[in-house]
């Protein structure tokens, strides 16, 4: 059963549009954020992030308006699926690191493992399983 | 069938990231000021303008990379279905104004037509969807 | 004699630009995003926040290259002076809370109490005064 | 005499901030893009832009604000002083390319010549001189 990891990510009061809500451009600011703690956090495992990923989709559903706070939301990411080279990840946005607190909003992310100096999408490692099945 | 229309958009140059592409994030930056100079422009309706449209849904498949140039994009935008109060929408980010030229990403996104006076979701009016036909 | 209030402000990987810096842009981000949380947390004054301060003029002069990580950068903020509707405010970018750690930017953010409602600037109270020396 | 260069940048309507103005920041971003768009343009100086170039100062004054709109504003760039390593930039953002139009912002920036092989400045050569005179 896939492991979900909680990662809490601040949010800037330049977040918000005209509307007085965080953009909803900005949501997927937040997932990348939340991506790139995890990647490269105290356990990370550098391959997967000296050797490049890129974004090949990205979705979310927004459920509740999200305005500024000093408090950080959680962003909860779950592996779902990992692939040939690509990792699928469903993604929250949570007001706490309570995952029944409230969801500001939902959807899915799949990554590509790319090498840079070959421009070519890359097969994960037996390394990178590992780490993202941990 | 729908109409497309083909909206310019010009990049800059920080919305390339670490990577020296345009960055995932900024194609959502890309679709909505899309759908604002599609909505605010000459032709506009006013009424969905002025009474609030919210984002419901947001998803995009990236194709290629985009990398920053002097000369705009554009933003494919076809409305595909109108609900009692949500419109949605293909986009599709191409290199010039011929709708067969590269397709950097394409995806949907789904609007709420809302009253922030009541805080709710409103019903489209016949005006609304007489333009939106259009 | 002045306080200096430091707050830890937190980085994001799409701060970074093309370069691989933290962008100079992003730097004036991160000084909004200081005051916001001096002005807004939990000792805040509300006065000044409910009723509106516009910058008036900004500069900053750039010493060293920042680069993304997961520790906060601390932003140092200080009041240098309070005229009838304006707050000068003296800004460093620091590597820790310790003042003398490394400063990758400094420069100063010129504040004017505005009035949304009358379009206008308004003259800092008694109260404003006293919390903006405390 | 300098030459000044005038260069249309278009706003987005993600650049206005929860007052309704397009935020002071995003300021300093017009004027990058401005810079982008003079240095890599059709009378473009390689030299320049491909060995890089850092912002060493910028301040600017708001004088108006400024709201989202179709047309672009205008960003005049005025070479005031080329030193051995560095470039000093007058900046006003207008309302159109009449330099007497409304000035919403106005300010300097200083570059400075960047090579990021040996990271160290470089001084500018003749020909980059030249460029920057015509």
């Amino acid at each position: 059963m896939p492991t979900s990891h909680m990662i809490p990510v601040h949010l800037r009061w330049g977040d918000e549009d005209k509307y007085g809500h965080v953009n909803n451009v900005v949501f997927f600011r937040l997932l990348e954020e939340a991506r790139a703690r995890w990647i490269t956090g105290a356990n990370a495992h550098d391959n997967l992030l000296t050797r490049g990923l890129l974004v090949h989709e990205a979705a979310l559903t927004y459920n509740a308006p999200l305005h500024y706070r000093e408090a950080p939301v959680v962003v909860e990411l779950t592996v779902t699926k990992i692939g040939g080279a690509s990792i699928d990840i469903d993604c929250r946005v949570l007001d706490n690191d309570d995952p029944h607190s409230t969801c500001f909003a939902s959807g899915r992310i799949r990554l590509v493992a790319y090498d840079f100096d070959t421009e070519a999408p890359r097969r994960l490692s037996p390394a990178d399983r590992q780490w993202l099945e941990a």
